[in-house]
This record gives C-alpha cells, sequence and structure tokens, in this order.
C-alpha cells in the first residue's frame, strides 16, 4: 500500500558546449550534476532488529524522455534483507563494488563533462567487454552491518547467465570515522572463457578539513587473457580532488591521469561550481579537458571524437532538481 | 520524498468502428478522449516568488498495455525555474509552442478519430520528415509570466544534436481576457541540410459565450527547401469548431479543411458527446468523416487506407478515467 | 491526484539451480514465489453504487532490472466502471478468463521452477501460436457482481485487430461458498485463418479444509484447424495439488501430467515451502521435476533444453517482499 513506497527521483538538464580537436558542437544534456532518475523504494520493519526493503530505480534522460532501453530498472532493481547486527543481504542488479570504490572518492561523481568512465574504458578481448565495469545483473551481496565502529565492507558475486563478461566476484572493505574515510576493493569478471581474466584493484580515501574536503583515488586494471597482444596489459587511473563549500556555493576540482602499458594514456583537469538555491534545487556549471598523450583518445563526451594525442573539452550549465 | 511529488494520469479506452471506403475494421483503441498517460510533478517553493519544478510524462496505451518505444517520457521531461514576476525557463523534451497554439483551439483537442493531426501530415524532404510537428526534443523554453494581463506567450529553441529534422526554434504569443483568448504562433525546422527549412505559422482563438464556446485555428506550413518539386509547397490546415454544456453532457463538433498545393485536400466533420460521470470520469461518443478530394489520403486513423479522393471515417464510444 | 492513487508492487529474487538431463546451470531468477511487478491502481466512488477504477500494472524483473519490452503495462493496463448490482465491464489488456480458470487452482500459481505454464505449450498452427494463453490485448470483459450468492463469472473478447492468434472470446462461471470454490471455463482463439480454432475448455476447484487446502485443475485444448497433421489434436493438462499451513509455514505439493495426441507427454512433481517473516516478506523454497514420456520435451525453466524422454528438474530458495 502507498504509505510503504517511497517516490524519489531527479530531473537534471544542462546547455553543453564541447569542443574535439576544433569540432564543436552544442546540446542539451542530461545529468551534468547528478543522473536523472525516478525510482521507488521502501523499508519493512520485521521486528527484532529485522528489516525488509526493496529498491528500484530507473534512468532519466529528460532532455529527450528517453531511458536505457534493455533494462527499464537500470540503475537498480533489488530486494534486501538487513539485520541491524549481521549486516544485509541484497538481491539483483546493483552498483559492483569496485565502482563505488572509485566513484565515491571522485569530486565530481562521475557525472557529466567531468564524469571519470570518460577516463575509463575496459577493453574489448576476443569480442567479450567486461559488462560489469559499474553494475552487475543477477548480484547476490553481503553488506556488513553499521554496527562496527567505523569499518564498513560488502562482498558480491554476479551470475554470469551466459553473457560473456557479466561473471563477477569482488569486494570491497573500508574505514571511516568522524572526517576520514579510506577504502580498498578488488573484482574479477570473467570474459570470452574461464581462462580470460578482467581484474580490478581500487583504493581510495578523503579527508574532510571543513574548509575543503580532500578525495583521491587509484585503480589498476589487468588483464590475464590468453590474447598475447592484451595479456598482461594494465590500465591505471588516477584522480585527486577537491570540494570547497563557500556558503551556497561548492566549488569543486579533480585532476585525472590514465597510464596504459599501450600508451593509451592521457590528463585530465576539471573545474566546477554548484549553487545550491536549496537542499532540493541547484545551479551547476562545469569545465572540463582531456590532454590525450600518445595512443589516448579519450573524450569528455561521446561526440565528437577526436585523434590519437589531441585535446576534448566541455563545459556545462545547468540545473538539478530532486524530489 | 513523498510529499514533493503528485501522481497523476488518465486512463480512455474506446470500442472503435472505422470505415476506409468500404474497408471497416472493429477495435479497440486508446486515447479517445484524452491520450492515456502516467506521470509524476512537483513544485518546490525556493521562496521570494522563485519556485524549482518538474514534469515526467509517460504515453499509456491501456487498449495493449504498450507505450512509445523510444521514450519512456514521451509526453514530456522537463525541470524548470519559475519566478513569478519573470517568467518561467524550462529544459527537456516538451510540447513545440507552434503546435499548442493549434491544439488549443481544437473541439477535440486533438483525440481520437476527430484529431486533427490526422490531416496535419509534414512533409518528407529529401529523407527527413520534421520530428517539431508536436514535441520537440532538447528544447529551451522561456514562458512569460502570469502576471502581464492577459498576455502569454512561450519563445522555445531546440537543439537538433544530429537528428535530422529536429533543429528548430519557435514562439507563440496570446491574449486572453475572461472569456476570449486569441494567440498567434511560428515556427521553423531545420531539414536535411541549413537550406532547408519547414516554416509553421499558427493563429487561431476561442470566446466562450456561456451557452456554447466557438473555437476557430488557421495553420500555414511553407517548405522552403533546395528540392525544386516540394520547393514553395503550402499545406493550409483550418478548423471550425463548437462545445456547448448542456448540463453534465457537453456536445462538440468541428468542421477541418485541409488545402495543399499539390491538390492534397479534403475536408472533415466531426461530431461527438461527453457525459460527465463525475469530475473525473466520463463517457464519451465521437464520430468524425473525412471527405478526400483530389489528391487528398487522409483517415482518420492509421489504417484502413484509401485511395485518392475516397472517404473514410470512424467512430468509438469509450470511457475516459482521471487520477 | 496522490490521494487517488495506490502504488504497490512485489520484487522477489531467488538463486535457481536447474539441470536438464545433468546439463546443470546456477544463476539469479526473478519472480520464484510471485511474478515481480510495479502497479498504479485507483477506485472512483462514483455514487448510487457505481465506481470508476484503473488498473496499471508493470513486470518488474529484478535480477536483472528488465521488463517485458513490447508492453510496458505487460501485466494489465485497464479502466473499469463498477455497478455494485450489476457487475463490471472492464476494458484494456488483461488475463484471459480461461486463463485464471487453471491458474486460482494451482497449488505454485504458475510461478517459478513449479510454473504450470511450463507444461502449457500452444502448439505453432501455419505459422500463428495463440498469443491469448495468459493475457489478451484489446479485451472487453463482463464481471458478474459479488451480489449472487457465491456465483461468479465473467464473459470477455478480445478484438484481434491484424495480429494473428489474438482473436479470442471466452468466459468462466463459478461457485464459491465458504471453504468451498469451483469453476469452469471455455475460450476460443482464431488462428491464422478464421477456420483455424484453438479452443480451451477448463474445470478447476479447491476445498480448504484448514489443515490443508486441497486444489486441483484440468485443461483441453484442441485445435480444430485446417493443417490435417494437427487438426483434432488435442492436449491434456492436469493438476492436483495441497497447500498446508503450519504457523508462519505453509507447505505445497503438486503433481502436474501432459497427455496428448502426439505423444508430447509429461509428468511432473513440485514440493515448497514458503516462510512468512510478516505480512509483506516472506523466504521460499522451491523443488520441481519433470519427468518427459515419449516425445515430451517440457522444462522447469527455458534453459537448458533436454531431448524427448528426459528429465529436467531445478530448485530455488528466494525472497519475497510486497509493498
Amino acid at each position: 500500500a502507498q504509505s510503504s513506497v517511497t517516490v524519489f527521483g531527479i530531473v537534471d538538464v544542462a546547455v553543453r558546449h564541447v569542443d574535439g580537436d576544433g569540432t564543436t558542437k552544442t546540446l542539451l544534456s542530461s545529468g551534468g550534476l547528478s543522473t536523472g532518475r525516478i525510482g521507488f523504494r521502501g523499508i519493512e520493519d520485521l521486528g527484532g532488529g529485522l528489516k525488509a526493503g526493496f529498491w528500484l530505480e530507473s534512468q532519466v534522460n529528460a532532455d529527450d524522455g528517453t531511458q536505457p532501453q534493455a533494462r527499464f530498472w537500470h540503475r537498480r532493481a533489488t530486494v534486501s534483507l538487513i539485520s541491524d547486527s549481521l549486516g544485509e543481504v541484497r538481491l539483483g542488479r546493483d552498483f559492483a563494488p569496485t565502482y563505488s570504490a572509485f566513484a565515491d572518492y571522485d569530486a565530481f561523481g562521475d557525472n557529466g563533462v567531468a564524469a571519470f568512465t570518460a577516463m575509463y574504458k575496459p577493453r574489448t578481448v576476443s569480442g567479450t567487454t567486461p559488462q560489469t565495469a559499474v553494475r552487475d545483473d543477477n548480484q547476490v551481496s553481503y553488506i556488513l552491518p553499521t554496527t562496527l565502529g567505523g569499518i564498513y565492507g560488502q562482498a558480491s558475486v554476479a551470475a554470469g547467465e551466459g553473457t560473456k563478461g557479466s561473471k563477477y566476484y569482488g569486494g570491497r572493505i573500508g574505514y571511516k570515522t568522524g572526517p576520514f574515510d579510506v577504502s580498498a576493493a578488488y573484482g574479477q569478471t570473467e570474459l570470452a572463457s574461464s581462462d580470460d581474466k578482467y581484474k580490478l584493484f581500487v583504493v581510495g580515501g578523503s579527508y574532510d578539513f571543513g574548509v575543503a574536503k580532500i578525495l583521491a583515488a587509484y585503480q589498476e586494471a589487468k588483464y590475464d587473457v590468453g590474447v598475447a597482444s592484451i595479456d598482461g596489459l594494465k590500465d591505471k587511473l588516477l584522480t585527486v580532488g577537491a570540494t570547497v563549500p563557500v556558503g551556497a556555493f561548492v566549488i569543486r576540482a579533480s585532476y585525472d591521469q590514465v597510464k596504459a602499458d599501450d600508451d593509451k594514456n592521457a590528463k585530465r583537469l576539471s573545474l566546477g561550481g554548484i549553487y545550491n538555491l536549496s537542499k532540493r534545487t541547484a545551479f551547476y556549471g562545469t569545465y572540463s579537458v582531456i590532454d590525450n598523450d600518445d595512443a589516448g583518445t579519450f573524450v569528455v563526451a561521446d561526440s565528437p571524437a577526436v585523434a590519437a594525442g589531441k585535446k576534448s573539452q566541455g563545459v556545462e550549465v545547468g540545473v538539478r532538481h530532486s524530489f
């Protein structure tokens, strides 16, 4: 019945201008500050410190009214049993713990022209690309309770169910106390065959000094695969950032660097500001520039593409409204 | 949270019978009186006469449980900042102002067998059909405040974003006082190239005499394009209608006429009645007949098609329920 | 407005293991106890014993966030007018009465590895498969009022609208008093041509002894078609089951048997248990084994397939949460 459901969401639309080595494009974009979404969630208290909960969340691209086609509940579809003392068992589609372990320490939260996933591109090996970079289908997770004196963590297994690149296990362990937060994660995805592994190691942390919060994260992706040209290849991604609250304003900045064994390298600088009109509504502006090195072809947005070593930059100004 | 969201919608299903020059078809239809929909919307008061708002609206075809596939939030997906004194800025997918400027004065509101868009068919030029006949993706609109003594208006720009036939700008200005309402609109859409323009001029008005409301609208679509066979071609559409309230009943009637430079012409008569069981629930019946002239092949519903100059007619009886 | 809408749903995810003649598969599944769903419904009291109502219900596969693609409101999309004394007229997509007449007496309610539809597979005749086995698009139903001293019933017609295998009429009549419930149904679907008929006759009943509820249902599908090899063919399906409440537990068991004129035969045993943590949340476990005879190739889940006469079995353990 109604009382057990919370309807929530975000509508976030911006005017974006991107420049790929001189080729420019102006467009309306969605999710510049936070990905647009609509969701339904609820928690039932079963007594004795036990709770049951559900969470269904769909992506909303308000610029054109679309949503990712294949999965309506693309962002999350889970059912949970939660014990205050023993922790949570969560079943369904959800974030992979290796993703959260990086995203939680990115100053721009993987959104808009500064999204870090623009510089985190899993490779295709024998026709299979890891499907577990952000979320996993068919995931069973155990999440530690919040009663462990600041220690938190999650262990997850995702059934492949015949979809190549989807069989995953991973975990994250962290410690958070007052202004201090640090965590590490490891995950492994099976690619075309059980001999091909995509391994991801992530470490990150943040410290909130009050006048500014400093964030940093590092991840290393390694391909242990049967294809000689890719076997052993490593992609390294680093982000260092800060958020500075000034009254209703928040200033954000980050520096990212990607280094790959095959010279697909790049550096990136992102700068942005948020003006909170209320807790639910904010204006924002973000600028990001990717300076590709060597064989790097990273771009701030899907299009326009750039040739190896060329620059891609973008700016957007928008409004985010939560409900 | 819940309190900031309004869930609303319409489920409207009818039994429809159509006759295309003797070929008949009986079916269940959706949206005979109002297009079926479900939506989520909310307004946040930011203080100082400023508000933020969102609107997500999906089409519901309750006859078969479908919705338009490509865009779940096909009907509207917008975020707004609204100043009581300065007006509204609205971003996202929304009606084109040129569409509203005609639809607001159609006695049948573009629904069911009497829908005016059955007689408003933008042409395909060099493979591109205007995508802006009803709604625009990626639209930025400025809407005048309601404090201008009856003057209202909207100016809109839609980014093309590489989809041909989608780059649009348009505006509407109107005056409404007591029973009187009149407006005019102009819009221009870029087709396959920036040399190909689809131009739409619309004017309409209504007067509510109490015993009856009289409505009329006229639109002229002009193709300024590089293709010689279509360049300069005009499609003219006129509607004249009335709605007559009689207790819980409303009688509706309209006469439409379309005249094109290439003789794709037609006349149409529509008659209907609504019986309001409550503010939220109504029975209705509608009859419409299109009498094609010369090269005209307009039909009251997608199927059955008719040969040039032949008659198409349809009748439907249904129930509309709002929530 | 908000107050007129009830948001409801089920998220149900299980860990499933299936074995098709030795080929095994472990996966996360959705809907093991009840099909996952989210819906919006409401009833308006029009006064004088008359009500209007709507019901929109979408399937939710929480294991991977998907929903059936073609129809978002796949489970139900209807508008109703309901008279306390005269009954209900319901328009839209809904269950076929012949389906409910079997499903209501299945101990496992057509869900998970024990779902009876795994043994009810309508045949394809001249390229057309009946689309009416579970639900009908474009259905008009009349449902008897609840004031007839235990007699209940429904008559339904579904317009084909050019989709082969969709034109249907059917009805169900039943009697329910105290612990006793019995009903019979008949339905007929037009296949590729109006000469090809798929006829379904169903009878079922249940008796609740308190310590146990006994259920049984039988259906006979007959093909009266122009294709000689299938003409006159009959598929017979029988289920006998029981549900036994033991405190917060419910034990379930059923035996199914399918017999076809072309020897596509099978027997099946299903066993399961439910533990209700609350009215809204339950753990469950289900085991089912299909023993194919002769040409039978039935399987407990879509995959793995089995050769004729081979065994298919599956087990799942999950959690269902309603909201």
